[in-house]
């Protein structure tokens, strides 16, 4: 017996779902998810009132996690070049684990082909953070067109990490003078 | 009657797991293939080893249309830039039809998770052979570093048509700043 208090199913239903559909797509069975969390479908289904739920429900538990390690803190004192930059830098290191396939919020919008699944929609608000963050950041570095610099950096931002993720380039070298180039070209400080 | 000689079932399989695969993702069925080709299980599997192969297939056969379309001929007498920005419009273009949902090459790899698929290695190779020419283009044009041109232009490509493919981004006014701001970077002519 160890000291740690056991998770709860629901917890372990979002564990696994949050895992294998990463790791397998979003076509993974309700049975190999009631098989991974030690939980039966009767109570998967008193938990969750779909799949579609699940797999949404679970996003949305590691999103403010994601979301907290990736951007820097408000008060970090870095110039918002820096503060950018510091995003990129978490996006390359989190390429680097072993079962590193891509950002989730990305995939599973890809994946689902739909953007008014549950899933979807939470993915999209991730995302969406992440945007305002580059937005506010280039408005305050006075770039030229803020709104055009943030949409370019999302553009950099899934690029890499989709290209990284299905092992076609390892950004070695690649994300820095990028990003670099476009924070350049719009005269941020 | 027509004047058109009937697309043979192995056409109608190649087809049918082209649009179906790339509507509903690599996850379609066996059953709903057969349906919409009009063909027997039975002869799928006389025609292709497997349900894999025939994907693979499908994705080889659009290959060479995709590729010329997307390039400039060999001797338009464009610039390297001019060259380079021609596939740019192109992917812009594709993604103003109702039903795109992204470059297939690159939602096919990010769906099967999976290098070694047949289907992933086809789709790898159709891209790299883009990498190649945006490669060459850099090349011709001057640019300082044509490797990390070409990476980067991946980048765009790739980040841009998956955007636009689940719809957060409708690319407007967004892939020729962006693309000309890499290339003067880079001091292309």
């Amino acid at each position: 017996m160890t000291m740690e208090a056991k998770a709860s199913p629901e917890e372990r239903l979002l564990e696994a779902a949050a895992e294998l559909s990463y790791r397998h797509g979003i076509g993974v069975g309700i049975q190999a998810l009631c098989q991974a969390a030690g939980v039966s479908k009767r109570s998967l289904y008193q938990l969750f009132e779909s799949k579609d739920e699940l797999l949404a429900a679970s996003l949305e538990r590691g999103a403010p996690a994601y979301t907290a390690w990736l951007l820097p803190s408000p008060d970090d004192g870095g110039s918002p070049r820096e503060r950018i930059l510091h995003v990129f830098e978490r996006m390359e290191t989190a390429t680097l684990a072993p079962e590193f396939q891509g950002c989730r919020y990305l995939t599973v919008q890809i994946e689902l082909k739909s953007p008014t699944h549950p899933a979807s929609r939470v993915a999209r608000g991730v995302k969406q953070a992440l945007a305002e963050f580059f937005r506010a950041e280039a408005e305050q570095g006075g770039a030229s067109d803020p709104d055009l610099l943030s949409r370019q950096l999302m553009l950099i931002f899934d690029g890499a990490s989709a290209r990284a993720g299905i092992g076609v380039d390892d950004l070695t070298g690649l994300i820095s003078p990028t990003v670099s180039a476009l924070l350049d070209a719009e005269g941020m400080r």
